[in-house]
């Protein structure tokens, strides 16, 4: 091999002058297997002309020895409920996970999607994309997401583990993570929440290569990654990343820990590169065809690109049946499980039957009792009616579970001593807890809520964005909707957040007027499979605006609250605690001899669903005024050139909540007036 | 004092025997210059029948230690440019600085403000708001934003003294924490920061009160702190936070140290309250007239409420001078200085004399060259003229500086070994490299600007917000800021974003379209001092479309790029890289004999804040069609009712970005088709 040495000095680079030393050993099977990796994640950089081979080439060692000896995982049908889950957390090392599905024998990854890496339409994107093929269990590339995403898989695991009984439920979370990953703040929270909670069947493997984009890790970090997941109660193992039986010694022993375990795989990014192993030039671009054809030299491949020699491929390929009769005994156990129906039901994603009855029975007493109270605590009504009818509702809050309404009675706290339980203390840690929400939803058998104030979106967005782009249902319960919050001021009172997330895709987001509105948007977030909701809910006591139970009329995302007497003068439309305004302002303009109806518009989203005649029939042609105590940034979708917005112009202040509706001039006389000027 | 005792067994709550314990030590000046602050929390509370008596109370004592012995402050000239920062992280506690401000005889906190707490227009808001009151150093209430802003005030004060010298710029950065501040994920980017800088001048008290609203800390978190600080590469030390002697030692150890330093407070919460300290009800309401007097009670505290026995008030009148002849001293060595002027200049942020004619220097040479780059590109350009030129501007990326082009050639990177350097490496670390630059501009002598992809602003929200909230000069380049960037998919390429800034009150966006409007906007960016911006950069490379250097065009926000060649039949107004998009269109529309004209909108605050008439004849009265490649949220602004959109309707794909343009739609072609159905 000496022959073809690099034409860099090594000593310039000790990473050059360490893979050749390992490259020296006996190249194993094991260690051919890996190649084939790395042969794929340069091929397939090398014709896309864009992607990263740095990752799965320094990678392919220790990902190759969780592939073929640890991870319970049948390639026949890569969805077995009670498969392990892996998670590339480094996404942009996306061709690590390409090359294994394609590898170890996947339906829909044939070496013609590898050849179409980052095309259009490819199931083989840039970043692992959900959705794209059934092994990919998240998407991943926005760092730290994957980590924590991670950490609500192996909390779902422990959860229903503990519900339905080991036979059923008994699997590991497997992570592989980068530098990046662990440099989010996202990481600290989501390892904090694992090591609390003693997720001992949770694995990640840390790709230690000591190289980030700007260069040096050296350069940006000096923290002590292990002794800091130390500190939040881990096990912590070091091993050499390309020594694959160190590498399953130290993934055998996390299989033992009581803890959860990071395991420091010592690498050299793009390994095999001769020139530019250890570099960050491996990180994000092609290596160039001179460099993956010297590459190629050093590990003694002599294929073709793409073409796999068929040991090797046989070799995949039988590790990708490994588990199959583990599979297959779970079948068995499953058959003849007496709760083989609600696990299925439960892991499709079906609501139990009798839900939809506690719903509407809920509704009913709203009817009858008209409770004027906060939405968040109508929330909790709601909730009290949900939570004991659909078993997969787990909730919990950032540390404000009596500022968010989120708890139930009676329903435990999930913890090491009880994970049965379905109530979650996330602590302050909002990214975490989205994060892990979505891996409690994209694991299958929760239904995943959280609470925080609505003006904390902002430290859970990438989360959130990831559950629309996933489309998973997630939902989160966000109270203190506006300046209605009172005296935290303007830190605290969200001004641009509805907007900020109405132009989310898939993301719905509610703002309900009253306790029915209330309970009408839980049911439709609770309905909806396909997509994340956010509820926002009032902090303050509203009026009971809808006294009848039987259609869900915010189903349509809008509709009209109050008919004009007569042929419409003016319409209001408004969204949550200002609903309550335009009834007001309704009344007086109806005495003083102008009809003028009323419109709730609780979900911005559905309404836009609804046909066009619908919506011109809601809104009407008549003068329209929109009231919502938020910016009015979108709102001109409704209004219309003509319309008038009243609501805030900049942030808020500090002060009792009615003050402030006045101080901002966002009250009933000042629709009132501008129906007025509209009419004058 | 055992009188009256509570009537809580004290068995029942340990806090509350330590307690009596604490109480039964004679009383001090300190303790009861503590008390003072503890009292009036407790009252401005109960007054305003809101707010957070518990953190005040418990870290009352430990707070006095710093106010009185090491924070070096003089209430005569709370600005003065080389005092000790002071930043009260756990924002709620707000009731510990106006108690503070008021007794050590600030101007502008009196007795009246603090009876205001929490009411309209106080400067005793709920949480401290940067510029109710000039010793307010931050806006805190937000958790971790403190902590991660505090660590940008101690880089800027490093840097700063590297370029001014010690003889003036030489201080301190103490930050008062809470646990909610520690478990938030952007305490570990900015701890993470402060420890590989070694920022030895900051000091941070952690309120270690066991106490988070849930309840009990360990309920959600088991880290063990310190050593997660010791990680970070920071000095760590424990104390009973109620001796006052012992808090002084660690105060004192922190100034000598060469590592940042974390003060573990052991502390109860709402110390003093007989029945509810050391439990979570003390820390978001008030205590209830009962048990704030037998508080008083307890603390042998006879005076009504709101009144400061003489003797308490004098001493701490006699703190607050404390560094008076500090400040003097400081003073003539600066009239001496022979940086004074160049000194005084940068911490008033006012630009240096030659920037403008540097920056108007290089829009001439874009003029001559016309170059065809990607805005990105455009922009290191820009900087190329700028940095030398603003030696304020400290630049920086979260590990994308290839991408992001924010390095400029010749400008030393910011490390241990050269403070003075003026580029920042943030590691992967968004969020802490947003709220750390927040401390830069809030110090003074700074103008920090950023680099990452736009999507990732999400990584940010927050402490933009507050850049926004706060009115600070903070400038974040963040590129690849549409389905232009291609292959990295969805995860990556921004689609709501934009609209997501916009709605940001005070943050101004720009999206150039060109060399020349990027050159431009990062004058104006430069030029406003007291608001931030995000600069939306492309990724693909655009062509010149303004080849003038006269008049800034993108001051006014919008402005007729090229006019209709009669009158308009059509206008295409677009932002960035589709505005060459329209200009083909009208090249087509106007072949094909429809005069059309194209409005290229680079700043929508700025065309927002243009008198009506001026916008009135830019967008004009012909068919209007926006062009952007993101979500339409928000464009009917500028549309109309019957204006046509053409852009993103959700998420993005993976493929080469000239496909993605085509595959959804985003093309001249599909302009000229809108106009011709809107003309038909």
């Amino acid at each position: 091999m000496a022959s073809i040495a690099p034409t860099v000095d090594p000593n310039a680079n000790p990473a050059i002058a360490a893979q050749q030393k390992i490259l020296a050993l006996p190249a194993t099977e094991s260690r051919r297997m890996a190649d084939a990796i790395r042969v794929l994640a340069m091929d397939a950089v090398e014709k896309a002309k864009s992607g990263h081979p740095g990752m799965p080439m320094g990678m392919a060692d220790a990902a190759t020895v969780l592939f073929t000896k640890y991870l319970k995982h049948d390639a026949a049908d890569p969805r077995w409920a009670d498969r392990d889950r892996f998670v590339l957390s480094a996404g942009h090392g996306s061709m690590l996970l390409y090359a294994w599905l394609y590898l170890s024998g996947h339906a829909g990854m044939g070496i013609e999607d590898i050849k179409n890496f980052r095309q259009l339409h490819s199931v083989a994107a840039g970043h692992p994309e959900f959705g794209e093929h059934p092994a990919i269990e998240t998407t991943t590339g926005p760092l730290g997401q994957g980590i924590s995403t991670a950490v609500g898989m192996a909390m779902a695991e422990r959860h229903l583990s503990a519900r339905f009984g080991k036979s059923l439920v008994d699997h590991r979370t497997w992570a592989v993570v980068g530098d990046g990953c662990l440099m989010e703040g996202i990481s600290h929270e989501a390892a904090s929440i694992a090591g609390h909670f003693k997720l001992n069947k949770l694995t990640v493997l840390w790709d230690d290569n000591g190289i980030s984009i700007d260069g040096d890790v050296s350069i940006t970090s000096s923290d002590d990654v292990l002794r800091r997941f130390q500190s939040y109660g881990w096990a912590v193992r070091r091993v050499d990343g390309h020594d694959h039986e160190a590498v399953a010694r130290a993934l055998d022993a996390s299989t033992r820990s009581s803890k959860p375990t990071i395991i420091a795989c010592k690498t050299i990014i793009g390994f095999s590169a001769p020139s530019k192993a250890g570099t960050a030039s491996t990180h994000g671009s092609a290596l160039g065809a001179p460099e993956v054809q010297a590459a190629k030299q050093l590990l003694g491949w002599d294929a073709e690109p793409f073409v796999i020699p068929e040991d090797i491929k046989n070799a995949w390929e039988a590790a990708g049946r490994r588990s199959a009769g583990t599979r297959r005994s779970w079948l068995k156990r499953l058959a003849k499980h007496p709760q083989k129906a609600e696990f299925e039901r439960a892991m499709a994603g079906k609501l139990p039957e009798g839900w939809h009855e506690a719903a509407a029975a809920h509704r009913a007493k709203l009817a009858e009792d008209k409770p004027k109270i906060a939405t968040r605590v109508a929330s909790q009504r709601a909730l009290e009616a949900l939570v004991p009818a659909v078993p997969e509702l787990m909730g919990g809050s950032a540390d404000l579970t009596g500022s968010n309404n989120t708890n139930v009675k009676g329903i435990p706290v999930f913890s090491v001593q009880n994970p049965a339980g379905r109530y979650v203390h996330w602590g302050i840690r909002e990214h975490g807890m989205a994060a892990a929400m979505n891996g409690l939803a994209l694991h299958g058998g929760v239904i995943p809520y959280s609470g925080t104030f609505l003006v904390f979106a902002d430290y859970m967005r990438p989360a959130i964005r990831l559950a629309a782009l996933m489309r998973q249902r997630v939902i989160h319960v966000l109270t203190h909707d506006s300046i209605g919050l009172g005296e935290d001021g303007p830190t605290h009172q969200p001004v641009e957040t509805l907007a900020s997330l109405r132009v989310i895709p898939n993301l719905f987001v509610y703002r309900p007027a009253d306790a029915m509105e209330t309970a009408e948007c839980w049911e439709l977030a609770v309905q909806r499979a396909d997509g994340p909701a956010v509820l926002a809910l009032s902090r303050q006591n509203l009026p009971a605006l809808r006294t009848e139970a039987g259609e869900n009329k915010s189903a349509r995302g809008g509709y009209v609250l109050a008919e004009a007497s007569g042929p419409r003068k003016a319409t209001l439309i408004a969204t949550g605690s200002e609903v309550m305004l335009a009834m007001a302002a309704r009344e007086t303009l109806e005495a003083e001899g102008i009809p003028t109806a009323v419109v709730s518009l609780p979900c911005w989203e559905l309404f836009a669903l609804q046909d066009e005649s619908y919506r011109a029939q809601v809104l009407g042609d008549a003068p329209r005024v929109g009231i919502e105590a938020a910016l009015g940034f979108g709102w001109e979708r409704w209004l219309g050139a003509d319309g008038t917005f009243i609501g805030m112009t900049g942030f808020g202040a500090s002060a009792p909540a009615e003050e402030l509706y006045r101080h901002f001039g966002i009250t009933a006389e000042a629709a009132v007036a501008a129906v007025r000027r509209k009419l004058a």
